[in-house]
């Protein structure tokens, strides 16, 4: 731990967080931004790579917009970095020295990303939800996985946290790239699923409306059933005949072929392991 | 068409389908029997090859239950054929002559299964949801897609079907097959992805819940965005470091590996093409 070399004024703060500069302004950061201005944080600036972007956001919160690092403002209480992984290790390292706590908001970066900046004050502040510019999300029921280098910070984090949201817990680095992998399958892999089911029915002259209800029960069962209890389909019947037979409908889309395959023995691992 | 080599008397009819017969007791039989039974259809008796599933259905139906084809009622106005598909080719073969319109309720099966029987009224009772025995879903909302062989049959199905939910359509056997297989991707394929997200989350010691508001969000986006514009998450950024450190992360499983790899790109494909 690096905490002995430096001095203890500037690894502990009990001041709250409450004065925050937003470094990105993709989905994420435009909803938590938001999310925290209406619990009331003052969102005091927005950086982003591009100033249409900084200024979108800084117009939506009424706060300043930057596109130069060395303008950020140096009285935050606490700086998100909320940008995608690969950008965030070159920002840390172009970052002027700010006090103040420094958060990401990475599922699969680690801590120890802070490290090669040697900041002693660091965290991370992790809300597990997908974030679309367009749409509000309710970010009281988000769960929200924290992490900071000291114990004062993650009750700092933890405080802040509460604000937003009922569910505030700590995970560690590794767990959150686990929940991180999870989050890609819960998510992301299902959501491209409706995209492969709006493209089959469209095709056959049918509105992608017809699929909503099956949608919205297919994410409500599992809140009564466990998803192996809830499992249906050709797949864990074995019934090889409707599976032939999709595979054969899927022969002019090689990939979406091989897609289908392949979740079918997926599930039929899943059933024969239980 | 084989219409015209058959009695008029025996392929039009005009009385309401009032008394039904099952054939079949699995999840969708359950469901549906169920529902009709609440909406004022009187359901008369159930077939199950296995007794047991026969008595647990008629059981909560209050009716008869029989596993010898030959003991099916001859009174119904309706039989339907709740089976696997692979299953239903041998059963209409082996039925009885039954007056009375015969349906089946498979969504990739054709109308055309009916002809090695010789059966003038048949047609397809199709409800585009997922059923489990354990969960009762809102009937009102199912899409309930139906064909007959002749127009008068057609609209006893339509008017059948409004009695238990408020979107009935015609669609043809093809649609249908497609219909079926977008609902495979829509449904049991993203179930799939709950339970290996469940998985993944269990394992590194953190509660299925914490994906709960993740997974309904997912849903619930696409009521307001296509699709397409609800895709987030490191494929559809093309975030390689972050794909290739989930990848790492499924080293073990290298079925899931498989899948995360073939999922990020099938995204890929989707993204390049719109």
């Amino acid at each position: 731990m690096a905490d002995l070399q430096i001095p203890s004024q500037m690894t502990q703060s009990t001041k709250p967080l409450r004065r925050v500069a937003f470094i990105g302004a993709g989905n994420l950061a435009t909803r938590l931004a938001l999310a925290m201005q209406e619990r009331g944080f003052e969102v005091m600036q927005v950086w982003s790579r591009t100033a249409q972007s900084a200024e979108v956001l800084a117009s939506l919160l009424g706060c300043g917009a930057t596109t130069t690092l060395a303008d950020l403002t140096p009285e935050a209480d606490l700086y998100v970095f909320a940008v995608s992984d690969k950008a965030l290790p070159a920002l840390l390292e172009a970052m002027p020295h700010r006090c103040g706590l420094w958060v990401h908001t990475a599922g699969s970066v680690g801590l120890s990303v802070f490290e090669a900046c040697g900041m002693a004050r660091c965290g991370v502040f992790y809300p597990l939800q997908t974030f679309s510019k367009a749409r509000k999300p309710d970010f009281a029921r988000i769960p929200i996985f924290i992490e900071a280098r000291s114990a004062g910070d993650l009750e700092l984090l933890r405080e802040a946290g509460l604000r937003l949201s009922g569910s505030v817990s700590e995970a560690t680095s590794e767990q959150r790239r686990q929940l991180h992998l999870a989050a890609v399958f819960a998510c992301n892999f299902t959501n491209h699923m409706y995209a492969v089911a709006a493209q089959l029915v469209e095709r056959s002259g049918l509105p992608f409306d017809a699929l909503r209800p099956l949608i919205a029960e297919t994410a409500a069962k599992i809140n009564e059933l466990t998803p192996r209890e809830a499992q249906t389909g050709p797949a864990i019947r074995f019934d090889t005949a409707v599976i032939e037979r999709h595979e054969r409908l899927l022969a002019d889309e090689p990939r979406l072929q091989e897609l289908y395959h392949l979740l079918s023995l997926s599930i039929h691992d899943f059933a024969n392991n239980q």
